[in-house]
């Protein structure tokens, strides 16, 4: 199939739109690519869109639109729009290189937590020999994963080949190779009764927003561990500062915010047992995501079934 | 066995001795400790020896001595005595608890440097959301393992369940599952041209001194990374520091000095792609190696064989 076809893009700004453009001369050159401003000045010409935080009511303005796709692993930023097209497939990005790159970084983040990377990190900075005791030992340390999705299951998988005991909580009972799995409301403080080192891999959906706050930490061992992977909207971050000055958690790891950046000002920049990093955890290369965008569209167009379809139902 | 014995203690200084009595007391109430300078003051009352760096000549004073316990995993400490009692078993304490400790290190910092650890954690210092491009993939990442006794095959298993591929370089050739072997120095530049994460956990001998240096670091992709978790006789901190500074080498982790605690005034402790770390790779609780000395001993009393001798034709 090499008729022309146009996708609109909302992802990464103007600059983000050129190496999208980049990308895709190389993986389909007969697919146009129209910057958001102008696709919304011809909307009727607009086959598939691309797109993070789409303006309401615009995608439903495109009246022969016929996938959209969103270019990062949650699409609860595209379920905003009160007018969203509900007829047209809605595609997650879900791709392998993403379930790789976040597996990887839980075990980094976990092992952070583990061997008090923070607290070595500040002796550096302070040129401080800092000789402590041995940290901890992953086959004495249990990590406890709410979400067991493709994602959650990676990670665990990993996680275990490091040696740590694996638990996991989610909506459904799920039966993965050594995680204990505990589901539903009624569970929840058992999990996190048994649970050192916390992370989240949730949905971000209406019944998981601020999941991890005061109530949810204290369930936790004192000096628990937390790793913020998911979507900013599960945690609170005022209860996990207050959480860590008491001790309650004695470190966390927290790559996601409502707020993205997160305010210059905002004391868990500074904070001795806080780890802020930029929203990197799982982030594919745009040609990891263009590739994936590239296979569906010519799948779809062979009549194959679109992959990792947005699910009412579930909610993501 | 209830007789009394008498076991010298040099390592950890006064402070430590406190802390292996209290571990031995719970471990086997039989077993006198004595501290190091009060052993020399009654030399033929010593059974064992549980010693980093002896004072020359001081255990061949010891004439009943019937087993020396090195305190580290290393046992050059002890080998510089030009005067050690040969006939003495010499036990190296390779325990499980380290290897698995080793792994778990290494996993982390193979992982800290694909994902550019150092370089988020200089932003968080700034308050700087460094909004950067997706790190690097262990699936496409080649980790090259010198060294592939007890600990190098753990990390490379765990280090492959993460996804990385794995390759191997030792004196002789190893067959490890999933690990490419070479061997020997001829092999040497081969293994270096293709090793993305390079991690040195060789035994310290006449050989591998300074195994880490100009020549060495130049074989290797630019812009490689380097682990030093073996011990620091292995690399040259001034080769390190200008290959750094060229873009050789990516980053570096380095947990092990020729003098320890690294001096205050190094420039490595400032370096923007250096992270320094007080020789904590492997280091087991002080319950842990007192529990293997006291395993140990105990096998000895009953006629068993002891674990992990030294063995002068290897040179560890």
């Amino acid at each position: 199939m090499t008729d022309r076809r146009v996708m609109a893009v909302k992802s990464g700004g103007r600059e983000g739109f050129a190496e999208w453009q980049a990308c895709f001369a190389r993986l389909d050159p007969t697919l146009e690519l129209v910057y958001w401003e102008e696709a919304l000045q011809r909307p009727d010409s607009i086959d598939y869109a691309l797109v993070w935080d789409p303006d309401p009511g615009c995608l439903a303005r495109m009246a022969r639109l016929r996938v959209i796709f969103g270019s990062g692993a949650g699409v609860d930023g595209i379920l905003l729009d009160p007018d969203l097209p509900r007829h047209v497939p809605l595609v997650r990005m879900a791709i392998p290189e993403a379930t790789q790159r976040m597996g990887e970084f839980c075990c980094w983040a976990v092992l952070s937590l583990l061997k008090d990377a923070r607290r070595m990190a500040i002796a550096q900075a302070a040129r401080d020999w800092d000789y402590f005791e041995a940290p901890g030992r992953a086959d004495l340390t249990t990590v406890g994963i709410m979400g067991l999705g493709t994602m959650g299951a990676r990670s665990a998988a990993m996680l275990q080949g490091i040696g740590f005991r694996t638990i996991g909580w989610s909506r459904r009972r799920k039966d993965l190779p050594g995680v204990e799995s505990y589901a539903g409301e009624a569970e929840l403080p058992a999990f996190l009764a048994r649970t050192d080192i916390l992370v989240c891999l949730l949905p971000a959906t209406p019944e998981t927003r601020r999941i991890i706050r005061a109530e949810t930490l204290a369930l936790l061992p004192r000096g628990a561990g937390y790793v913020g992977v998911g979507r900013g909207m599960h945690h609170d971050l005022g209860d996990i500062l207050a959480a860590l000055d008491s001790g309650q958690l004695s470190g966390a790891m927290l790559d996601v915010f409502e707020t993205e950046p997160l305010p210059a000002d905002h004391p868990l920049w500074a904070h001795p047992r806080a780890t802020i990093t930029p929203h990197v955890a799982s982030l594919p290369t745009r040609l990891e995501r263009a590739g994936y965008v590239a296979r569906s569209i010519a799948g779809f167009e062979r009549g194959e079934a679109l992959p990792n379809l947005y699910d009412p139902a579930r909610g993501y």
